[in-house]
This record gives structure tokens, sequence and C-alpha cells, in this order.
């Protein structure tokens, strides 16, 4: 999990479904945060580990080898770094996709049930702009498709590799995300205002929709997180 | 235009049409193809610059810079770098992906209408993995997610831009992509043989459909060129 506006307050609700760990990864380091949750339920150990998603793929091994030596075992990992920022192509394409899939394929490591591993749940945190291509975000949007679709393979190899796999996928919430960015070559100058403008739902009830979609524990969910409410999107291709 | 399977047969079908020119931008010069697709028509004049998707922005610049004065126009551009190898995750990401966004992004500075630009067809080789999750190569298949997204993107953005996109998306075709290559952490090992049994097309069959859908020149449009057939897919997320 990280420090985010939907991870903070989907770090709140896990936190007070008594969890016997609560790891937080994220680029940086936010004691005030980490303060927060540990107040909330001091049953629960909370640790915090700085990490770039878009380190290379032996980085995030060695993170997770001190993590997996630690804790023995890991239940569940939320990929959920992401930025939205048309400007920056390569950055957001690192972070939103890249970032995703190498973490993933690192704590495949130690999950796999070929390798001996005892399986897991990686929680991928993508977007509606992945099957509704939002045109002011060309490659925001584009980087969510590409992680829904990343999902859905994973969710098909629970099979082979005992881990399972599902995407959250939130509407417009009010985050930091979207306070201010830019659209693609300025095709929309005002986006976030526009945004804005729109019906959207608070990070805390988005958050208690995640904790739904974690409890019900249904690998290959594609979950729809808009407006407040939580549904499954059915995929018809 | 490149010049992999079904872009050295799609070169062929566009030279029997006869347009003014043809350029063809590869990361590998072929001087054989080149000449073989000179020698089908010779009223067409064929240049050939070397390209590798993966460079910078600002070289694609340049060299769309150079392009655009010697020709004055361009009316299509056909995106169609691809790999194929799931062991390659940056790689496969930087080309599929991040090459075909920054390639569409240099060209905007030439085709842009609220620049003073005359507007420009984009015509980009995505894949049916990029709406059917194709678990063997989850990396491939959500780069190829990613791009039938964004060309979505841009079609929506025709109206400001003038610029109109559609994908083309091959199904499983017998290209030199498919020899052979490597599966997601080796999750099916036999992928490129098992692949092969599959039902394929050939990549003329593949090239005459992309003709057709370009002759078609349908903004927005989500081609299906798979078992030799030309489809529309509807997408209603």
């Amino acid at each position: 999990a990280g420090l985010g506006g939907i991870g903070l307050d989907t770090s709140k609700e896990i936190m007070q479904r008594s969890p016997k760990n609560l790891v937080i990864l994220d680029r940086v380091e936010n004691p005030a945060a980490i303060a927060e949750l540990k107040a909330l339920n001091p049953k629960v150990t909370v640790t915090f580990h700085v990490y770039d998603v878009t380190v290379p793929l032996s980085e995030t091994s060695k993170l997770l080898r001190a993590i997996f030596d630690k804790l023995k075992t890991v239940d569940l990992l939320i990929n959920g770094a992401g930025i939205l920022d048309d400007h920056q192509i390569e950055r957001t394409i690192a972070v939103n996709f890249t970032g995703l899939v190498n973490t993933t394929t690192a704590i495949m490591e130690f999950w796999d049930k070929r390798r001996g591993g005892p399986g897991g749940v990686v929680a991928n945190i993508c977007s509606v702009t992945g099957f509704n291509a939002t045109y002011q975000v060309p490659v925001y949007s584009a980087s969510k498709a590409a992680v829904v679709n990343f999902t859905s393979s994973l969710a098909k190899l629970a099979p082979i590799t005992g881990v399972t796999a599902y995407s959250i996928n939130p509407g417009i919430t009010r985050t930091p995300l979207v306070h201010t960015f830019n659209s693609w070559l300025d095709v929309e100058p005002h986006v976030a205002k526009l945004l804005a403008e729109h019906p959207t739902q608070s990070t805390q009830v988005c958050a208690q929709n995640f904790v739904k979609a974690m409890e019900a524990n249904k690998n290959g969910a594609i979950w729809k997180l808009d407006l407040g409410r939580l549904d499954l999107v059915e995929w018809t291709k």
C-alpha cells in the first residue's frame, strides 16, 4: 500500500480490520501519515519503506527479500503508485505501467507456486479511464488500460502461479492527483478545473469500497469504484 | 510504415495504389526489401530512414522535420513498430507503447490544426490481445491495450487537432514476431509452438485487410483483422 489520497484512506480502512502487519511502500516518507495510521490500531505492526516503483527489478527484489525475511509471509500486494500529468509521457508510463509490472514480477519470486511459494493476492489500482479512453489525458488513460489488461492476464494465470488478482478502477476521485495536472499537448488547458466540476467521490468512500472489493477477493474481478458505488465490470470483447 | 512482416506486405499493397510518396521508417535498413518495393511501382517515390521508436521525442521531431521539409505534406502515419518477448519488460513497453505515443506526439507539431497544420491520419497497429488479455504474454498484451486506448483518445481529439485515428488489431498472424518468443516468467514455456498451432492468417491477407481499413478511413474505428477477416469491434464499456 502507499500514502497517496486513495492509498492512505485505504490503509486506514485496512488498519481497522486488524491485519497482523501493514507494510507501506512509497516514494516519499511521510512520518505524520504513518503515525496517524499507527494510532488507529496499536495491535497492527506498521512498517514503512521508501520505494520508487521506477527502480530496476533487481532493486525491488532486494527490498521484497528484506520484507519477506522479516514477515515470513505476505498475503496481499496493493499496487497503487500512479501519476497524472500528460506532459510527462515517459514518467507516466514508467510509474503507472512499468512500475506495476515490475513490482508484480518481483513478488512472484516469493509467491509463485511453481517455485514452492504459497501464492498471494495482487490488487492493482487502475482507473475507469483504462476502459473509457479519456482524451484529455490519453497517455494516463492508455497506461491504465495497460494495467487493467495486465491484471486480467494475472488472474488467468492463477491456476499456474497460485497468485490471484483483481483491478480496482476508481472514477474521478478528489485526490491530490486531480488538483492540477496537464493534458496531452494542452488539448484541454483547463482539464483539472473541468474535472473538478464533474460529479466526484471522496477518497474515503472510494477507500471503503476498495476494502469491500478486497473482502470479496474475487480473482479476475474488474471493480469500478465511481460516484460512491462499487460495481463489477463485465468484459465481453 | 515499417518493414516487419505485416509492415512490408502492407507497404506492397500501398504501392499498388500509387501514392505519390512512401516513406519507410525502420530500426534496421533492408535494401533488398526497399528494392522489391520500388520495383512494384516505379511511379512511387520510396524513401527509407533508419528510425528506432525508442529514441527521445526530440530526435523523432528532427527526423520528421527533414521528411516534412522534403515532401511538404504527409497524409498518413502508420505506427507499426512492435516486439513480442515478455522476458523484456522495459523494451516491450518502450517499443510498443512509448514509441507509438512519442512518434504520434512528434507528428502533431506538423499536423495539429491549432498550430495551422493541415491535420492527418494515424493508423496504429495494435493487437487483439489489447482487448482479450493474453495471459501467456501479459506485458505484450498490456502494451497493446495501452495503444488501443490511446488510439481511441486520439480519435476523440480529432475535432480539436484535425488528426483522425483508428487501430488495426491483427489476431495471430504468421510473422517473424511469433517464430520464437518468451512468455512472462516462462508461464508457458512452449508458447510460440502452441500459438503456431492455433488457426492463423498470413501477413498477405492481413495486409490486404489493413489496406481496406485504410480506404474506409473511419475515425475511431477499432478494426479486428483475424482469421483472414476484417471486422469492426464495438467498444461498449
